[in-house]
Order: C-alpha cells, then sequence, then structure tokens
C-alpha cells in the first residue's frame, strides 16, 4: 500500500490545500494530512481547531486520513511507513524553499520521496496567511477557504 | 478622471518611490499616494511624518496628493473611486509577491486593476529598510533618498 | 488623450492578449493594438489575417484599435503619440525578458513608459505557439482562442 | 493499478532522467518511460536508438516499459490508462515551463495529474544537449550518461 | 597583495561555508571569514564560539584568517584593506538579496567588488538555520557540519 | 601570477562587457578576453574583427590580452594556465543558465573555479543581440556599445 503525507501547518485549511488533498488521493492509497504541531509560531486555531476544520472538509473522501506531528516530518514518515511527501506549488519562491527541504528530507532519508503537484491556477494566490489578513480588515473570503472553515475565521475575528 | 492609488508604508519614501511616483503622475489624471497605518510594524516615522516627509519630496507636481489608509487597500480604492492600483517593481522577488497581492485584490473587486511599473535601474536595490540599516551604521545614505528624508532620518538616529 | 499601445505578433490572438485588451481598454482613453510585421519569423497568419482575427474578436470595444508596425516599437509609439507601451506578464520568465525590453525602450525614449498588467490566472499558460501545438496535433483549443480564431486555425491545419 | 509517465526526447538518456527514472518506479505499480518522436527536431540518435539506449540503461527494473510516441502527451496517456506524468525539476527555468504544459494538459485532460520529481543535486546541471556539447569538443562525459551511452555518443562523434 | 572578506553570521558554520573559504583561498592572497556581530539576533552561540568554531573547521589553511566585525561591512573592508566581498550562491531567493547588498555596497564605496563563487551542488541545500532546526528534532547532522561544530550544536541542546 | 578568462562571444563587444573587463582587471594579474569561434552561429562580426573591436575598447589596461578560442572552455582555461573564469551576471535567467554551464565546469575540472560579477545596473539591459537588433530598426545605439564599436556596427548595416 502506498502512502502519501501532505504536512503544513493548516492554520486553517484554504481551497488550495483541499485542491491538493483531493488531487493527492486519486494518486496514493492512503493520504495522511499531517498537521503540524508548532509551538513557535502564534496560530489563528490550536492544532485541534485545526484538524476538526479538515476533516469537515474533506469528509467525503475515505482514503484520507486527518493526523497531527511535532518534531521532523521524516521521522513521523517512517513511524507511518509513507514513503512519499506530498507537496503543492504555486509559484517559485515556493519552489526554492520547497526544493530546500526536500533535499534536506532526502539526506535524512534517501527512502523517501518528494513529489510536487500544482495548485489549480485560480487558487495560485491563495495562503492561510492571506486569507486571515483579509478576514481581519472585513473582506469577503467566500470562495478561498471551505464553508465551515469560513464561519470559524469569522468567528475567531 | 482616471485615478491611481499608489499604495505603501513610505517608512520613509526613498528616491526608488518618488521615481514611481513621478512616472505615474504622467499616466493618470490623478495620483493619490495611500501610506498604510500598519499597526503590527514597528516604524522609525510616526504616521504624520510619514504623510510630511512624502508631501515635501513630491511638492511641484499637482496631480499628486498625500492620504493615509487603514484595513483593505480595495475597500479605501471604491471610497476614493480609484480604478488603479499602482505597484513598483524591482526583482522577481517583488513580483512573486506582488502577482499574489494583485490576484487577491483583483478577486475581492475585479473593476480595480493593478498595473505595474518598472523602477528606474539606477534604483533597483533601494529600499526603506536598507536605508535605514545603512543610515544607522553610518553610512552615507545622500543620492538614496530625498534631501529632506535624508535629515529626517538622520535626526531620528 | 491618454493613449496606449499594446504590441505582439498575435500569431493568433489568444483568450489572454484578449483578456489584456479589455483591461487596457478601461485604462486609456484608446488602445492600439499593434501587430508586428516580423520577417525573420514563418507565422501561422500573415499580418492582414492576424489583423482581421483580432478586429474579430474585440469587435464591441469603441476605444480599441487595431495597427500593424515593423521596425522599433517606439518610433511607432511617438508616430501614434502614444505614451504608454501595454505589456501582460504571466511568470518569471516573461518578467526577465520584458524587463530588458523595456529598460532599452526606457533608453531610446524616456518620455514613453512601459506599463505591466497581469494575465488572468485563468489563462496563464497560454501562449499563441502552445494553442498551435496543441491544435496540429488535434488536441481541443475550445476556450483558449475566440471562436472566429479557432475557426482560422482549424482550417491551416 | 497505478501508470506513471514519464515522457521526454531522451537524445540520448542521461543519469539525471536515469534518477528520475528509478525514483517514479518506486512510486507507481508501473513506468512507461515515453520517448517522443519529434519530426521537427534533428537529433543526435534515431528513435529506435534513442529507445534501445535507455532499454539497456534501465535493464533491471521490472516494472518499467520502455515505449515512444507521437502527437498529444494527453492522448498518449488516455491511450496507455496512464492517470500520472512524471516530470523532473532541476532549476527555476524547468519549473517555469513545466507549469505551463502541466496546466494546459489538466485543461485538455482534468483526470491526468503532472507530479513532479527532484534530480538529484549531483546531477543538477545535465541535460541532453549539454552532455552532447561537452562531448563533441573532446570533453569527458563519464559519469554523465549510463555507460553504453557513453560508448553510443563516442560512435556517433 | 589581494584580500578578499568573506561575511556571515556563521551561527553556526556548516559545511557549505567551508566549501566556499576554501575555494576563496585558493584566489585571494588572503581571505578574511569576518564574522557579523548582529545584537538584534538571538543566535544559538556567542560571537567567541562562532569564531572559535571557525578557526577549528579551517585550521590548515594558512592564508585564511578569522575575525568579526560589527557595523557597515564596507567600512570594515576599508579599515582591512579588503578590496573584494565574496558570497556564496545557492539559488535564485539568494541571487535576489545578495545583489541588492552587492549594489549597495557598490554605492558606498565602488572600490570594493563583490564576487559571487558557486556553493558546491551537494551543499546547495544547506544553510545554518536549517542545521540547527533538525539537531532540534533530533535529526542527523552528520556531513552537513564540521565534527567539532556538530559536538557544539549537540551540546547546545 | 593569477589569471582570469572572461569568455564569450562579443558580437560584438557592449558596454556592459566593458565594466566587467574593467571589474575583473583589478581583480586579476591577468585578465584574458576569449572570443568563441562557434561556427555554428552566423554572427554579424568575423573572430578578427570582433578581437579587434575588444582590442580598442579596452585599450588602455596593460594587464588585459585579447585572445580567441574554439572547443572547451575548460581545455582553453588548462592551456593558458588560467585557474578562473569569469562571468557577468544580470539576471535570473542569466545565473540558471551560467550555474549550469559552471557545474558541468567544475565536474570536467574541479581546479578551475568559475566566480561572478555583477555587471552595473545601468547596463543591465544590455546584450550584443539587443544591440544589433536596436541599431538594425535605426534605434540610437550611443552609449551601449564602445564608439569604435558603434561605429563599426554603422558600417555593417
Amino acid at each position: 500500500m502506498k502512502i502519501g503525507i501532505y504536512p503544513g501547518s493548516f492554520d486553517p485549511i484554504t481551497n488550495g490545500h483541499l485542491d491538493i488533498i483531493q488531487r493527492a488521493s486519486k494518486l496514493f492509497d492512503k493520504v495522511i494530512v499531517a498537521v503540524l504541531e508548532n509551538p513557535n509560531k502564534n496560530p489563528m486555531f490550536t492544532l485541534e481547531e485545526r484538524v476538526k476544520l479538515i476533516k469537515e472538509a474533506v469528509g467525503p473522501y475515505k482514503n484520507i486520513t486527518i493526523d497531527c506531528f511535532s518534531g521532523l516530518l521524516i521521522d513521523y514518515a517512517k513511524k507511518k511507513n509513507a514513503k512519499v511527501i506530498i507537496k503543492g506549488l504555486r509559484a517559485v519562491s515556493d519552489f526554492e524553499y520547497e526544493f530546500q527541504m526536500a533535499l534536506m528530507n532526502r539526506k535524512l532519508d534517501s527512502d523517501v520521496e518528494t513529489i510536487f503537484l500544482m495548485t489549480s491556477s485560480k487558487n495560485s494566490y491563495l495562503s492561510s496567511s492571506l486569507v486571515k489578513e483579509v478576514a481581519r480588515f472585513g473582506g469577503c473570503i467566500e470562495g478561498l477557504v471551505p464553508a465551515t472553515t469560513k464561519d470559524a475565521i469569522m468567528k475567531k475575528i
């Protein structure tokens, strides 16, 4: 069974993330959406809230699991017996950073491969931080995040 | 009447900003230089000081107005009846970020167009933060910012 | 009266070009779509055919003129009394090349400004050459070019 | 069964290609290395020679098939019942071009996904054309291409 | 005597830095590795520790001096009678930033030239911050930093 | 004695090339400007003419030699006992290509180092081919190439 891990902060999930999750679910037998517990950052949503919002958004896909992790991604992948890390690409600056991380992960464990999927062009400008910024200033985020995520953001601000 | 908005932090205005303002003033009937009030950042100059320094620098251009705003740029543009957002481009990393912002703004209001002007190549390395850093360490900033801005920076440090 | 020139080979016009033409028509009093006569290249459509296809595509816009030119763009701009060159941006490689051309044009005549508009993200992958390649191999080009252009391509191949 | 297609000119195969083929073979049940018959180009090796060189290089991998195709890649993928196109990424310029092709292929058939794998950093500068250029001028290409490919290049020049 | 300065934070030195230092030592009569005292950042190692780790790593090269500086790099270069600043390049994002700094330094003193050396491709993903992050989460940093530096990191965490 | 080679087609020399030659002459004991004899291209100037134009342009620098070469650059460097290849950088696309070539040259001979110098920002848009194109269409190339080169271009067209 081929297992792929799609890691991220998901604070919160956007339609761009959802797009990548759905594409990945067709490529692998099982996809684990792995929410990073990052103690250094000051997130809008708690780890539990972020996991819950993803679960609500990806509900109907049966080969998708939502989980959280801390520490090195590569250690988490080994623990889950996953051989593939899935990353979404939007633009050149994404690519540079992701390339660096993928080469480091390959050095740490050459058995785990990083693959890149292209975000749909209609989501190419989306990021969690930009969505939150727009929402904080009263802008409309309809169509940028799943409906339940939109409600959750509105409650926070 | 075609109105363009040139938004930014302008902490403080540089000769690169001034170059874009002068180019923009030839393209539109009216250009509003809009200083962003960003409560999260710790600026060198207050909002009022930043507005005053721009006014002193662009003095002789009659179709240029200096203003300040908070909140979403697109809301401010609507309030001012401006259909164009003007951004200066220096390099690839500028382009990536500006592209993302412009697509988000287009989503928020498709009636407002973002246009990009090229900074003069002699200003291509200028940024407010780099100028401040050079000044703080005693470097000469002659020719990088307008004369009155230079004096204002010197007083601050 | 502010006149902008949108130059290109337009062999043939795509929906990406059309998108830029429509955006530009809202920014300037008059937009001249200027088809470059490039004797070195081996086009699919003659200069007259390319002009005709653009005319059919942009028909309803009253402040748009279709013309053709040879020689230096900057000389053509001067002849037409246009102070603005309009270019569409899709990606980083576009930017690099366009930046170089814009700086050269500024050196040749500093009175003419180059402005950049962003292609709609749904057209970000379109180019005349790619559309022709797809059509030659029997791929569907519906939605990539205007309807009459599609018919014209089909007749050629 | 998940089938992936790795398309290219392979004129001839390099160690960079071989690296991607081996990575891909671990991700999918079957990988088809598909050599493009491109009548416009003037290749060093015939289609048959290119297929033969790949076969010799990838010999020991049992889930890898070598084939050739002409026309649209997406049509070939459908014919082979493959849902994945595999591309290797080396650098930013690769990324721009590949992004454009992948978005076009997605438009032509949204059921086929393009995934990107990272070339090993030690192969990041390799390309078929650069290897041929080095060989033509008498440079050593040991370690840049498989051993049999090296011999084949030497015979041609 | 041609003197080159290789400036950086070196918190701590990586094998990528060491690679550049060794290449630079062949190009110039004397290379000064200049550790920046940056009071704003919160380093893992003190200035003295960083200097000591570099000294242990580059021990055998007789034309290399390790020093530290604060303030403007260009002032330090003048004080040391150095006409060359040496920077390592890894990727596009490096290039953009380094280009900006180099142009600013050229403006501040046109007698000092910045030259760029390419990091070995096997070190292309290395950075001090990434190495520290990996180490903090228990990952293996063997081969990423000099042996004594590895021990020093282990003691800190 | 440190010898650096500055290779190129120089068809013809531009002020951008001249800028790099002058910067390089301060860094090394001797700089060889090496004109590539490229039989595949169709140059405006013969090899002899290109060498002559460079000689006229760089006349007053005593540690600069003008030469021509064919074949692999790395073999020429070895023959001339040069340990350094000098390249000018203008933009990201330059960087990608030059990086690839430099890594290949390092593979062919790890004793020869490639260093990159930054073109002056006022020359950042210059290239031989763009200058020739402008001249062919009657544009003014004053200030883009040395005076004698300008006259030589004018005679050719």
